[in-house]
């Protein structure tokens, strides 16, 4: 189907219930090849909590979306290049693609490494449709053999580091790396706090260590604060139920808070009386269908506090914090699961057994399990 | 009763009735003399919202904080100083008092200039009790022929100023000018948006204009518009009822919001659609009792914008407002009230007759009608 000498093939799914283990291994029709595309070899996809909030339909209906690959964190090498190639990227080179896959590449925000902002919209990895190049054709993510797309999107991974814990920094990274550096993390902001300690969580508290941040991880129960101090944090605070009394005493004691839990029922103001005179909170994900509180605007007007949002992160980005988790030698913690296993990964994954993030491994193309 | 020549007089609340034109003339006892208080002989006072909701008890009932004495734009002439005067001042001086007029003056936020998000707390020009020195004394504000307080919050009046004109900045326009520094008005936040044209939103316009940026006034019909235009603003952007469809081809053409409006049914997503990545939309004020909408999740993930709070201004941002109002001849728009007919003049101001501010004089200190 693709003119290629392989083929493009992976684990779709066709219905809500692929999440329950029943993602069907097809071959699919990519984008037609255009001179800036690459198409890459996949070796490792981590599996982002997007994908299921995808799959599942809790972010809404597919309709004439299924077939659905997803994966959004791939890892792999270059075996075709165009003649317009980006990021001075060669065949054999490893890349990495993340959440997003295209932009207009022409408007303000895309000329000012802000693609992820892109006036037009930003064409998602997965169960996105390509305009620039290509226009309508489906795109598909990395639960596969091959993936092609933009060059632009493609990061060129440092050779120190580990290409299989590289995969998912490129999406569940950058999502926390975006807003710790944006609001100052290590400099304006040297006390950070990470809301859950999850696959997002567990890379907030190592890049904003890493960015010369003190870190203070807030989790609702005790069961993971080892975890948080081998990880870096240097504090751990256990709300329990009551997050107003779980934070006496350490009022105004954070700079920056980056929110990687969803949980509806938060009580806002009692997180915003952690943050100084200043400060921000970032959410930096959607709850499915998930109510969030009213506006708590005595708690923001008196201490001059601010609720914000923050979506994956820019190719730019992408690039600085993987030089940044060369140079300091960060370790993403990860678990390798044979992308031949991904109907027992995915259940494994929904099941919050990742600690704290999984990554497929494609062995047939080389990847090291 | 307060062991000088003059006595401390003025126009007292007795009852939430009082706005409707029901205060008295009483002596009061105001708190004892520090060695750094001043005296001051008041010449003017703008009358300012919060004055009408803490007399209405629109902000919680005021119990054994009857009677009130209003007014936090106080203007006038330095008649005593203690061995230890602050910001050089001396008697014979024209200095201002904004609405705080005292704090620990040792916290962390104290020390850097933040005294308005003291750790503990501010004592309010009016409805508020000392506790730094004369502890447990109550404040008393500028609706009065003297006022005693701390001199660290009393800002001296540049000579070029009409010191009537500088009254209302002390509160109103510093309201408004903090957020507009701390945001980067006329730097990074070129285009900047004000909500409501009033007391406040009058002085977004003049100041964001004066400090470099583009203002847009955002207002619920065209009945103001000359005005904004006259006071600087190039843009005018008419609500109706409906914010959604009103600013269909305006989004993404601010970078700063400054809300001084508290209507509670705002269509926040709508505002916040107005907003560039990275826009900050602020509320510069609590409305009495109002609901606000939930936290728009989606908008400000998708959105890179942030919603925020801003209280008051500390005294160095007073005194660098005061110096660009001077610098750029800035024109507050005001009229003047004798303070006799203060019964008048706060229904006038209820009724929402003020173009923009009302100042009462106080004719019998050397106040000029």
């Amino acid at each position: 189907m693709s003119n290629t000498e392989y083929k493009f093939e992976g684990w779709a799914g066709f219905g809500p219930d692929s999440v329950e283990g029943k993602l069907k291994f097809i071959e699919y029709e990519p984008k037609q090849f255009a001179e800036d595309d690459i198409d890459m070899k996949i070796l490792y996809c981590g599996i982002c909590a997007s994908d299921i909030s995808t799959l599942s339909e809790g972010w809404g209906e597919l309709k004439d979306m299924w077939p659905q690959v997803v994966g959004h964190e791939i890892v792999g090498e270059v075996v075709r290049v165009g003649s317009n190639p980006k990021n001075g990227i060669k065949k054999g080179d490893i890349v990495g693609i993340g959440a997003q896959c295209d932009s207009c590449l022409q408007c303000h925000y895309c000329n000012k490494d802000k693609e992820n902002y892109c006036s037009k919209g930003m064409t998602g990895t997965y169960n996105g449709k390509f305009s620039r190049t290509s226009e309508g054709s489906k795109s598909y993510g990395g639960y596969a053999n091959y993936w092609r797309g933009p060059s632009h999107f493609a990061i060129p991974i440092p050779k120190e580091l580990d290409p299989a814990e590289a995969a998912p920094l490129l999406c569940g990274g950058g999502t926390v790396y975006s807003p710790l550096v944006e609001h100052g993390a290590g400099k304006e902001a040297k006390n950070v706090g990470i809301i859950g300690l999850g696959g997002l969580g567990h890379f907030g508290v190592t890049l904003a260590t890493a960015l010369g941040a003190e870190v203070t991880v807030i989790s609702h129960s005790a069961r993971k604060q080892k975890d948080a101090e081998e990880l870096g944090a240097k504090h751990f605070l256990i709300t329990g139920d009551d997050e107003a009394k779980a934070f006496k005493g350490h009022e105004r004691s954070l700079d920056l808070i980056i929110c990687t839990s969803n949980a509806p029922d938060m009580n806002i103001p009692a997180y915003l009386s952690l943050l100084r005179p200043g400060g921000n909170f970032i959410f930096v994900g959607i709850p499915e269908g998930g109510q969030v509180p009213t506006i708590p605007l005595f708690a923001m007007v008196m201490g001059n506090v601010h609720i914000g949002g923050s979506l994956i992160a820019s190719p730019q980005t992408l690039k600085d914090m993987l030089q940044l988790v060369a140079d300091k030698k960060v370790k993403s913690w990860i678990q390798k699961w044979s992308l031949d296993k991904v109907n027992e990964a995915v259940p494994s994954m929904i099941a919050g057994n990742a600690r704290y993030r999984y990554v497929l491994v494609n062995e047939k193309n080389g990847g090291k399990l």
